[in-house]
């Protein structure tokens, strides 16, 4: 009995005595007897300390977030005390000794309830606890299934993961979000995305996906936006059109959104979220069908406009979800000039380009397309575009020396966790949210005021 | 026939007639007949232009690099043409047609070797296109691999994967090496290392594990050292000691290896690579134990030093070698007040911590042991080592309420990588290396010599 046994085991022993070891998650004195719901990376469980446990003096010293080696009897609960909607409802911990392994302060914040009652700010401020909150549990949980499984997909389609960089030399897109670094005596960047490296990497592996931090100075601290973001990249080659971009951004989010639903049903049930419906085939529209689409359904005229606005790509969801029940929708088409300079033009109409976006329930999912993998072309491009081929001699090489035609795309972990979950503010997506008023700590306060008492 | 058979499934068409699709690896032209080596992401295969094919014309065009499809019989070599060491040494493709999908102009140095014979200051200038050599196709392969089984066996084991901050407010341990980061009209900095982060998030998830980038502003242009790296880190809670930490550090590390010899064989004997031997039990000494037999063995004495230097470390591993066969050491029990403030001291002999080093053939792999979980504890050395409690609030908070005994590790994907497959200099295990003088291109050309013509 000195082997700890972990809490999604219990089941396994019952009627035996078994060593647990967690966190004092809710603690409910009833004079006589003490109730506690143990956690730990597994599970969470009930268990009683009786009136004649030798426990009980140990017992009453302990509070919530206590962290406990608890020796118990593993019992079945009697008909009539099962909770068939919790995971460990049938049985019950008889607790029959406990040692403190590392105490807590008081709270400053009530943990036990399950329903969700910490504002953001609170819940920013105590970042480390707030962790422990069964909302937050749930959602890290969903998020790390959403890139475990982003990786799986892609490797089972055979692309290679690589390394992105974060530090990039001269920017150049140039652009005013992007942050600055010292570099010894010169200047470097953050990355804004792997956009150019996940291109050369293709033209050797051909099929190549990576997980990497991008970054973008918004100075605007918005809902949506954040100065720190996963982003899901994949990229490759030989592709008839961006027909197959399409397709293979949808296997990637309907596999996503399988397996959430089949890993973390317990996370989405306690989250209260639905998943989003994706129908056999996404329906797939021009920008210019949109916007006629709009119009004829709205009166609203938005025809011949560069882009969708955010109250357009609403309004199309909705559309789209009244006519086939598809909360997805690819809009693909864009005015080629109004995009970058690597998004290829579609050869019939050279004024709208080959890329595309995947909308779900009124916002922005995902981005890729097809891109320019002639050099000729590619240089004109450059020019056209005004870029110093210079600061993307690298990228340049990669297709001087033959590159197939080729797409991908990519999307941000925290957005989709967010969009999946249907929370409200992406910080609630991201563990250590960074934004241009905090990073970690409010960044308007002094340290002093950000330090615990 | 108009679906692309991947190269490594020719072996499914003998006699067939496919279509396939990739870059031309090796041309030898014999006159009357051309020779081809098809490259993609999946394999390399042989295919000929006999006199008579309607594909001669074309093929004459074709150099290397150029990407093109091929229509093709697939047929069965005769047995005194059969390549054994060759994985489709046994098949050849007969050419019935070739088009052209993109052509490539001449290359700047020769790709068709298989040995390797690329200066390193080549390979950096023209990473893009260094990034086919086979050589590199085989070191990037393996490092997927390696990071991948990573997460694989920490899944294995029930960890939960994070993601780590890349920027980071006032750093909590100063230093010159670090990267500084103009953050809006604040300053920020790039993380050295998500040693706090991860404790913090174990306090919520108990077993965690992440994939990040660290960056250092190492100041020298050393073999060993990047300023750009990806940390793979691992830590958990409810430890008995730091010796659970070494145990599952060293089951990390033997899964990985069995991993690369498995899935990477081709690679490793490609690269003439011989991966390190583990034996059962990694032997396993504290600082003073090591410093004594270094005395013992060859009369250097360094015993009472405070830490190993490299001559030491390398001799450590030889006499360990020697002795067991083992090339891997474990090391432990370092000078307390030599180390960061939260590593765990042995409550025996308090001068010496229970932080940990793995060695592997003269240099160190890992590093981790056990950390202080006792929050007055943690404030006490918080205390001592002069730290400013403010600029780690939520560390602190973490373990103010509530944190078990606990440990954890950490290892460069970069410097493994290098290890495993005895490479010369860091710079070859990173894709796009960063140092104090190149940022993709040489720091100190301009623009202009960086440019490709």
């Amino acid at each position: 009995m000195d082997k700890r046994t972990p809490i999604k085991l219990l089941h396994e022993h019952i009627d035996s005595e078994v060593l647990i070891k967690g966190w004092v998650d809710v603690r409910r004195d009833q004079g006589k007897m003490i109730f506690f719901d143990f956690r730990d990376y597994s599970g969470v469980v009930q268990g009683v300390v009786l009136p004649k446990s030798e426990a009980l003096e140990v017992a009453k010293d302990i509070k919530t977030e206590f962290v406990v080696a608890v020796k118990a009897k593993v019992n079945k609960r009697p008909e009539k005390n099962i909770n068939a909607d919790a995971k460990n409802g049938d049985i019950e911990l008889e607790i029959l000794h406990i040692d403190i392994l590392a105490e807590a302060e008081s709270l400053p914040f009530d943990m036990s309830d399950t329903g969700y009652n910490l504002d953001l700010t609170t819940e920013l401020d105590h970042r480390a606890l707030a962790l422990r909150h069964p909302r937050l549990q749930a959602i890290f949980k969903v998020q790390s299934v959403i890139i475990d499984s982003f990786r799986e997909f892609m490797k089972s389609q055979d692309f290679m993961e690589f390394q992105a960089p974060a530090i990039t030399p001269a920017t150049a897109e140039g652009g005013a979000e992007v942050f600055e670094v010292e570099y010894f005596d010169k200047k470097a960047y953050l990355t804004q995305s792997p956009q150019l490296y996940k291109q050369v990497v293709m033209t050797a592996f051909e099929r190549v996906f990576s997980v990497n931090k991008v970054f973008r100075a918004e100075p605007s601290a918005t809902t949506r936006h954040l100065t720190e973001i996963v982003s899901l990249d994949a990229e490759f080659g030989f592709i008839d059109s961006w027909r197959d971009v399409r397709d293979m951004s949808e296997e990637t989010v309907r596999y996503i959104l399988q397996d959430v639903a089949t890993r973390c049903s317990d996370e989405l049930k306690f989250l209260g979220a639905e998943l989003p419906t994706m129908i056999d085939e996404t329906p797939t529209l021009s920008l210019t069908e949109v916007q006629e689409k709009i119009f004829a359904e709205t009166g609203k005229d938005v025809r011949g406009e560069k882009d969708l606005n955010p109250e357009d790509e609403r309004t199309i969801c909705e559309i789209i979800k009244k006519e086939t029940n598809s909360d997805f929708v690819y809009v693909y088409g864009y005015p080629t000039r109004e995009k970058p300079f690597y998004v290829y033009p579609n050869p019939e109409t050279p004024e709208f380009n080959e890329g595309m976006d995947l909308l779900c329930r009124g916002i922005e999912w995902l981005s890729g397309g097809r891109r320019i993998n002639n050099y000729k072309q590619l240089m004109e491009h450059v020019e056209k575009w005004g870029m110093e081929p210079g600061k993307i001699s690298m990228f340049l090489e990669a297709f001087k020396y033959g590159a197939p035609p080729e797409g991908g795309f990519a999307f941000g972990a925290e957005r989709m966790t967010m969009q999946i979950l249907g929370l409200k503010n992406i910080r609630e997506a991201c563990m250590f949210p960074r934004d241009m008023n905090r990073i970690d700590v409010s960044l308007n306060k002094t340290d002093d005021e950000n330090t615990i008492h």
